[in-house]
């Protein structure tokens, strides 16, 4: 298969062509940039110098005829308007961006403050959450990758919310996220004088991850859910962490819930369910491993369940890949049998 | 005066120092410790050789010949077994340890898993949060320090529970802090390798800090509080970040609620509350504030209350000092008018 | 006194604020900033919202009437266009930036890029290094501030070359400087998660450092000295080491060498000669100190002299205020005498 | 085939399981350890919890039945005591420690503090700096893997040394590491609180790899090499850059320089010339890769060379898997074609 990366001068693009590259049924990766167009993929990523790789500039036609597969790690706004001319032309799209997450262009409008895609694409658009819309991606010609909060929100929460064991109006995720998420564009609040050394809350109230969370949590469990979501900037490069707290509707032991989540996990290779130890975000640096720890407070009647990913990887570039693995029928781990990089 | 730490080749005795030779009113500060005894500071702490000093071995007698006033900086266990000795001696003792923090030695021993200090001192000892209970300590002899994350959480949440704006049983605290609160002995799980480029949850649901927060909670509001507690280990030196979650029991606004922190606070000048921006650890680096941001989430219905402190200053020996002040009479801020380090 | 702070929302800039404020002979000080000029400096800088300050426009009139003292902590190219205003007002001029660093105009433009100061203010200029030219600024009205690496660099390599121990011509300087060195301003090459986990070299042969070291070193030493300096960013914050290595003229031992730094400094209270340990950078972060530490390899004949700094302090503003206290007569500790934070 | 590691709970023990496991070539891997024996890897290693597998204890008879290769990634003198008895069973064993590193065991001695390997063994061992030894790797039994600052001083010294370009007496490295170079054994000077935000130089004339680059210094090129070597830690967890500074014995170009490189390197797939670029340790975290970078410095006649690689990879695991690809006549890349993690 023939792929092409368009976005990629930012990190989840790159990250695509890291994995990519080591993937078996990849003959070729094309990497598409507008502004880098012409350029050597050396003078934005050093680490990659020895590919010996030039940007190609953004022209549908073309990369059409380059590429099977394309990749849209692009910002808001863009695959809204571009991916439609990549499936008119029979391609398989996986957009790495929120532009066909939200069925709902109403919602779309309110969150991004960006005018929303076609109505027709969105009702096409196959959530890519690997582990719970499996039987939906193997058919899908444009999959809309999950963001990164609530890639790690949804798996650690579905469980308990599909058996209806919380109360669904009780869910608090209290997210936090390595400095990766803010992506690669020059900013003062993200230099590293202003990072390093600092915790920081975020858009409390406003993150565009909440309807998006919202949406799949009402979806799975069928009744309305409405999560409080207070995102917070950790100085570290990669990882997301979710403690997530939910009411529990009844005297449920830490052990019926261990075993709810290995039920619905031990068959999906990337998600680790802790039985003995906590998770934390280094055990799965740069892997695509998702580690779920659980606990139930036997004081407060609530259960506390915490979630680790990668945010490039499972939270974005990781599960692009597994849902392309997953459309294509290859194993869902190949090319992604990348052990976690410790320390 | 002169003062005495005990405990000073930890991370908090030796803020008390950094503090204390630059306060007015103290002429000659005592380093005490039992392994360190005889040997010089400079072996301890480079940063301070400068001063030249011994560490003086721990003698009850000796100390009180030497200090008016006694600071404990010492671990679990300790201030319960030593700190009567300096009561009799009539020294006025600051203890920064947890032995004094809770009233029923039943509790303390089931959280902290050691023997509690005589009834007879918990009875006496004040607790040092400094804003909200000054009256008592002008008058204490032994001053029971706040832990670093019941400082935040309590100053954050003491306004909404004293005026009944929020469900008492709803509280959430999500709780993260820098590493130097995991003290400086030397351990595997807090080497620079395992921790830097982690984020690392511990101790849910066993926190020591529960029933100090709970405590006070409960006297300052007349009713029982059950909080729910999860620290996180945060890839940084200093700084307590907590987040905090309760259900409003009304409509109250933003607005409204931004008055009643102003009011409980205005007098008091290292609690500062924050109008336009959120709480992040950096701002106070260093320095003896706690920074309150106040959201009140339409959507929810729900408060989500933030502060920032610097764990060794405010959640630490910057209290202490502060709570010395208020009882010698000082102005509150002598010796204490340090502006953060940014960055 | 009055202080005026001209291109305070950088970081050398707001480090003079940070010692000006407690220091107890200035009772005013103006911020000064074109950029921000009627905005709040809580917006640039949160962790001193509670100084409630305002930024001033610049206006070299206004600001003459305001201050006596004039900080320019601006970029190159802008000191040499605008502190000649102010010596003509009569104002004390102290120059953060190196416009007025180096003697020939020529060797200055060849280095920066930009047009020299006017000849007649570069003679008048005073080289701020506060240990070595304390006679001159005694009545110097124009103190051209050294630079952070020039500082270290200089402290340490001065008592070699002044008594003739070392070959001039052999002197290799490898300096590693914290990133608040690159300044604040918005750019991808010093984004948190392009500096962090990286140790980068950078300015090789290039850096404008060079020239002002070999000006000062061979005034000092009465030779030509010509170095070869490589600087290299850290990931951390503040801090600058320098590791000179050089070779010895003599059998010297270490002990004789420790004795002639012991000589040369031990009436300077910032200049801490270390005997029985080597300089680190966090042993003097947020202070004035300047760390040095002294081995003499007797396998290969050459001196290793290491010193350390923080870069915003002994590097940048603290030495300003360390020049003003010798300009102004005062105790060369005042306001200075800021124990370093640890860790 | 079928490897055993012995030393696993180390950070460089358990890098060898993380590329091993990946390698198509092995198809069981023994995890060994005295302290661990019987207890779950994920005790130690929580990111490989996938991979279910217990500890081994250290059994020479048993660890030989089921290995072909052995890895030691164990302390200073643990090799050279049971190396003998794996290589008298037939084994092939690739030693990571610096036990066989030394012909000379007074050197040796004098360097470690331990007493040396059997001669016997000291002349069998071959020096596993894959790009320069690769004929005696082809047929060793006993491999002696660089330590990790070796490798980056010799791969970047050794083409000038060996075409004598440079003064063999004027060589200086100065040389950053990572704190994983430190293992991860629990001591106060490692902690994160101790290391973070500071850079610090250590074992200045007495690191144990001296002897180790003067000996393969000298007998590639036929001279004696005395080198000063100053190593420093930095705060990141991975990584190596060497600043070498040398004088030029002749007006080489950079062109020049640049050209002997690549001649030397090309057929290298590990090694990465950069022409218009430096060297930085992000560039080859997580890989075998090592930059290396070319200054001539017109000014002062130096050359001033720099390497980046990955401690735990070119410098310890990566280059000890190169080594067997070599002994096993696979592609050396065989298990390596890892990219660099980025950020």
């Amino acid at each position: 298969m023939k792929a092409a990366v368009i976005g990629s001068t930012g990190y989840g693009g790159i990250e695509c062509l890291r994995i990519l590259q080591g993937h078996p049924e990849f003959e070729e990766i094309s990497l598409v940039s507008s502004s880098q167009a012409g350029r050597s993929l050396n003078s934005s990523f050093p680490h990659v110098s020895h590919l010996a790789k030039m940007y190609l500039p953004f022209d549908v036609e073309q990369i059409s005829k380059q590429a099977d597969l394309v990749f849209l790690a692009t910002p808001p706004g863009f695959s809204s308007q571009y991916a439609p001319s990549f499936l008119e032309q029979g391609k398989i799209v996986i957009d790495l961006s929120g532009d066909f997450r939200l069925n709902d262009p109403d919602i779309y409008e309110q969150w991004y403050r960006k005018p929303a895609a076609d109505p027709k694409y969105l009702n096409q658009a196959v959530y890519g959450l690997s582990e719970w819309f499996e039987n939906e991606i193997k058919t899908a010609q444009l999959i809309s990758n999950p963001g990164c909060y609530p890639t790690a929100t949804l798996l650690a929460l579905l469980p308990l919310l599909k058996e209806k064991w919380i109360n669904p109006a009780s869910v608090i995720v209290d997210a936090k996220s390595g400095v990766t998420g803010a992506g690669r564009k020059a900013q003062q609040s993200t230099l590293y004088s202003e990072i390093n050394e600092n915790l920081r809350p975020y858009k409390i109230e406003h993150h565009q991850h909440i309807p998006e969370i919202e949406q799949i949590a009402g979806k799975c469990s069928g009744t309305d859910v409405t999560i409080q979501f207070t995102p917070h900037l950790v100085p570290m490069n990669r990882g997301i962490l979710v403690t997530i707290y939910a009411e529990s509707l009844n005297k449920y032991t830490r052990k019926e819930a261990l075993q709810l989540y290995h039920d619905t996990y031990d068959c999906h290779p990337f998600v680790r369910i802790l039985d003995s130890r906590l998770p934390e975000t280094k055990a799965v640096q740069g892997s695509n491993f998702c580690d779920i720890g659980i606990n139930v407070d036997g004081r407060t009647g609530r259960f506390v369940i915490l979630a680790a990913i990668d945010n490039l990887m499972k939270g974005a570039a990781g599960q692009a890949v597994q849902n392309v693995n997953i459309r294509m029928g290859c194993p869902v781990t190949t090319g992604l049998d990348i052990a976690p990089l410790y320390p």
